[in-house]
């Protein structure tokens, strides 16, 4: 009986039904699925990961189904990682284009899992990390991980990528305002999606602007095309975000860019670790209630309370 | 000789020179600015305090230096806190509009100060939170913090707020997206701002949409139409900030809105000492560096590699 084998001998050989229990260990803080991500971590390193970022709406989505498309008449396997914000009056799962993924839910060459935000602070991003180093063990080629790019969540989640791909439209111009204001991080590769529209040229041109303030030297950052609902642009797009990803191994930046990515992932599972420990520990403490009721009635300062009580804090764990 | 004076007396007074260098302590981090916010703390809670979100362009600025010069008419002291995001490549200090605030440089009765994001994680939130407390203690009226409304980090600095006020341009489609993915939080009160635009009808019947699927009851969200570069609706928009204001302190919801901000503060100071600490002490640490080494030649996964961070750290605290 197949299923009788331990759960990481059967992710190791790409079983599905495995992979998705795993990540579900993994999303619900579940102390097995760390231990498989320990277990099966020897094995990843090796699948192409990409972050898609961009507004909602974008068209991100449909962008992802047209590349896994293609990827699969390439013959390569894919796994699709798609965060969902969560919204504090529909509980996420709105995003209505998700449904286009769907053409690839019966093909076993197609891993697709939606990661939901239970405004866990810190935790979505660790459970994203966890769940594409599982599809990494379980041997998918290509990982998409696909977020709306705004917070300080949704850019530790796409610093898990080897090659960042923002799509923007011509008619959205909050995301343009954003990357020249410098909120957003410059991608490696941009693809303008619905570009049949008459304001296409000119973002491209606006685009071209905000990039050539950039630091010159380095990898060109490409402006594509695109049509994802037509497939059209879209094996140009895959084309150059396999130049990137050769750029990058080329010049060696490939493995610099993940060890700086893995420094700030350990750190930032360390500090959400203590975060949690820290608010659960404070969840219903008599003394932290008193600490807030004092600094509501103006006796004693917020940061003079946040010292207050890191010292009873370390005073506990000596 | 004033000057002589202590810097708590000066900014007690209201002083802007006072304000101005306390700002500065609090915002380098210096033991005399957080022994400063001790001190004035039991002083502050009197201002009416007005966090302005929206994405980059939507003309915050403007729309502030519109509110401002009503508030000075009506014989009220203003104190405006923008926050500027970083620049990976341009440092900041791009926003154009920025310099519209310069009509109000030589009022004695407006002070404005721009933060500026140094990358510190949660710095910035834990300083802005200062210096509003600061403005707060001289004695400023009514407090505009001004933000782009994105990020987790933004989201934290506008929850010192009384009343949050979310600006939309009639172009930009991406904000009432995050809206309507839930990525942003309804506001208080929302501002279509350049509603001299054929788009606008259609946008208040979006927002329209996007509210009707909120919980219902409590504070009706209004939409005011402004063209903030000729003043108008500015009036009306300022008499809503008001009414919420009114409100929320009628409801009893104030002080419950401010002791759950007071709450997160805490914490968030808190959790933002441990990191930096943290940060600071492996900043050159062998062991660190061994770990991440070990991670990166995939002997060692991630999460493991924090546990035995903090197990370390706890050792050493004890």
């Amino acid at each position: 009986m197949p299923t009788a084998a331990p759960l990481s001998d059967r992710l190791l050989n790409g079983d599905r039904r495995a992979l998705a229990r795993a990540i579900s260990l993994v999303e619900n803080d579940d102390p097995e699925g760390w231990a498989l991500v320990r277990e099966v971590y020897p094995k990843t390193g090796r699948a192409n990961v990409v972050g898609i970022t961009g507004a909602p709406g974008a068209g991100k989505s449909t962008l992802v189904g047209a590349m896994t498309k293609l990827r699969r008449e390439a013959g390569r396997t894919v796994g699709v990682l798609s965060i969902d914000p969560s919204s504090p009056f529909t509980h996420g799962a709105i995003l209505g284009d998700r449904i286009r993924l769907t053409d690839h839910f019966l093909d076993q060459g197609v891993f697709i899992r939606s990661m939901a935000n239970r405004g866990a602070l810190g935790g979505l991003s660790e459970a994203t990390l966890q769940a594409a180093l599982l599809m990494d063990a379980a041997g998918r080629d290509d990982i998409f991980l696909e977020t709306v790019g705004v917070g300080q969540a949704e850019v530790d989640i796409i610093d898990h990528a080897d090659t960042v791909l923002l799509v923007l439209n011509p008619g959205g111009g909050d995301s343009i305002q954003a990357l020249k204001a410098g909120i957003m991080e410059i991608p490696d590769v941009i693809c303008i999606n619905k570009a049949d529209h008459p304001l296409t040229d000119t973002m491209v041109r606006e685009i071209r602007g905000v990039l050539s303030l950039a630091p010159s030297g380095g990898w060109p950052v490409p402006i594509i095309r695109a049509e994802a609902v037509r497939g059209e642009g879209v094996a140009e797009l895959l084309d150059k975000l396999d130049e990137h990803r050769a750029y990058i191994e080329q010049e060696g930046t490939l493995s610099e860019r993940r060890r700086r990515n893995l420094r700030n992932e350990i750190l930032a599972l360390a500090v959400a670790r203590m975060r949690r420990e820290l608010e659960s520990r404070l969840e219903d403490d008599p003394e932290f209630l008193r600490l807030v009721e004092e600094v509501g009635e103006r006796r004693l300062d917020p940061a003079s309370a946040a010292a207050e009580l890191l010292a009873r804090e370390l005073a506990a764990d000596s």
